[in-house]
């Protein structure tokens, strides 16, 4: 019998800077023979996110880089064609991190079984997974906000900053979202309910950005970095919380920048304002409020009151341009890549 | 009857950068006469702090400036002279907030009788006072040292830094502390116990303090920033927590320095080591834990488990210069004015 393919994207060469369609190669290889408690998957969705862009580097980091050579690392949604578990039955759909490929066989512990009849597929990666819960984790435990505070935070179209803003707002909060173009703050500020969407782009992005905020900022939920976090920080009031979980805009940047040198204003700012500043990974979470999150976020979907969007790309061909799309803020809302049809 | 005077420093002007004597003026002013619920002080102790660099400019802290022409603040120990309040006696000892000057009238409210036979009178301007507390409050609080971890301080000859790596002794981690000179090291290595002391005007400054944490840095006490601050960061471990209740390296700086901007590449730290930094001011805490802080401070006092060290300098007049030499760390343990005698 002929050996099962799958075609893949590997990652042939790191960045140096803004990486290009070259640091990514696409090869076809056989799958090894199933084993005890293995599975076969046939990926449907492949989930792009911005914390891909720092496994391609080799610098320390929270998890592991991908090794050059190696198949890109993500979340995906993918049928079960073959089974040697007890656990996942041939045929089910999974939530598994098999990466940028079309088929693979992985252990049955690394994969959730997923219900197809309680929410899309898809929403798997987005708002009912780890973005959602990068939100829901993030402001809950971190930015703890306060009813009648003011939650600022950017890429509020993008399925981190638009769950972050509606949770706020579910908590009592004013949600003040940042959006790159018109249409994007269209969206956040008409679709998703935020009190305000402001345009980096515009500019008078700063001006607008403090009359959108007349009690100053308490939680500014950082995913961008940059020219957004240098306008927020005027604006943060005493004991203000920053839960930082991305900083998209600089994941590019190969050197530090010019001066002058903003870090030790940074930290006079952090002791005049009282200031929490706090990385984390929605891992860390995980066990303490995962199983709240579903509860909290299905029943939110259902109610209307959790609302969101994702931006679909055809064919993993497309994975690589649609993914440095989305570190120039090209997509408009959830990037995912639909590998193969849903049945 | 002719009116009771007051000796006091005023501050005569703003300093541009690092402040000099000029900064300073000394006047002599006629005392009003005691109202119901007032006393009437003499000034006995009177502590210098770095926060007082903070107040002789204009900048937005988390206190109101010094207005130019108005008496330099600060806390004291003074005797009780005259007294219309019925809570305060005459001649008992007081810990009260009226600044760089011989003789003070204030409410009776503004001040916290003293017991002298508890403790020495200047204790309550250190160990027992607000560098005690901002110690245990921040270590406590946010630093949360775990038995087994380590905790780096710099400053650690003075009030703040010193408490700070006894308490973590006494929570049973690892405390490495930084200072100015081998006098001071070898203060705080011999005399306080610290696992650890390193000098950080020496050339290899950063490799000793690597060498000093073979197993990271857990809690990073921040009340320095500058250099200091530089060699920490890298040797920063996973979940690290930074209370930051100072940055007396910076205090004068008038500007952003030179770059390249730091500011990226802190918060990249910050997100792939999930840091918490937290800046803080003692009276964040005072009513939560205050009670606590003394009677643990008096019994690790009592037991020999917490030292300290006091620089006294003599007269008034001396205070401008030993402020100034402090803020390039001249002094050599809490600084303290002797205004007047103790009887």
């Amino acid at each position: 019998m002929s050996a099962v393919t799958s075609t893949r994207i590997v990652l042939a060469s790191r960045p140096d800077g803004e990486p290009t369609t070259d640091n990514f190669r696409t090869e076809t290889i056989e799958l090894p023979e199933l084993s005890d408690g293995q599975v076969l998957l046939r990926t449907v969705y492949l989930s792009l996110d911005p914390y891909m862009r720092g496994r391609m580097s080799a610098a320390e980091s929270y998890a592991d880089p991908v090794e050059v050579g190696d198949v890109m690392v993500g979340a995906t949604v993918s049928q079960v064609l073959e089974s040697r578990s007890p656990q996942v039955a041939a045929g089910s759909y999974v939530l598994a991190y098999s990466g940028w490929q079309t088929r693979a066989v992985v252990d049955d512990n690394t994969v959730r079984v997923l219900d197809p009849s309680a929410a899309p597929l898809s929403t798997a990666l987005g708002v009912l997974g780890m973005p959602g819960f990068t939100a829901y984790s993030g402001l809950l435990k971190i930015g703890r906000p306060q009813p009648g505070e003011t939650v600022v935070v950017a890429a509020a179209s993008g399925p981190v900053g638009s769950a972050v803003g509606q949770i706020a707002k579910i908590y009592g909060a004013r949600a003040v979202g940042i959006a790159g173009g018109p249409d994007k703050c269209a969206f956040v500020q008409g679709e998703l309910g935020f009190d305000a969407a402001i345009d980096h782009r515009a500019p008078d992005f700063a001006e607008q950005l403090r009359a959108a905020v007349p009690d100053g900022i308490d939680v500014y939920f950082e995913n961008v970095g940059g020219s957004v976090t240098a306008a927020v920080l005027p604006l943060l009031n005493l004991y203000a919380r920053i839960p930082v979980c991305g900083l998209v805009s600089q994941y590019n940047a190969a050197t530090a920048p010019e001066g002058p040198d903003r870090l030790p204003g940074f930290m006079g700012l952090v002791l005049t304002k009282s200031l929490t500043v706090r990385g984390f990974i929605q891992s860390e979470f995980v066990r303490e409020m995962y199983e709240d999150f579903e509860r909290d976020a299905s029943r939110w979907i259902a109610e209307g009151r959790l609302k969101y969007r994702e931006d679909v790309v055809h064919g993993l061909d497309n994975a690589p341009p649609a993914f440095l799309g989305m570190l120039r803020g090209k997509n408009f809302g959830k990037l995912v890549v639909r590998v193969g049809p849903e049945e």
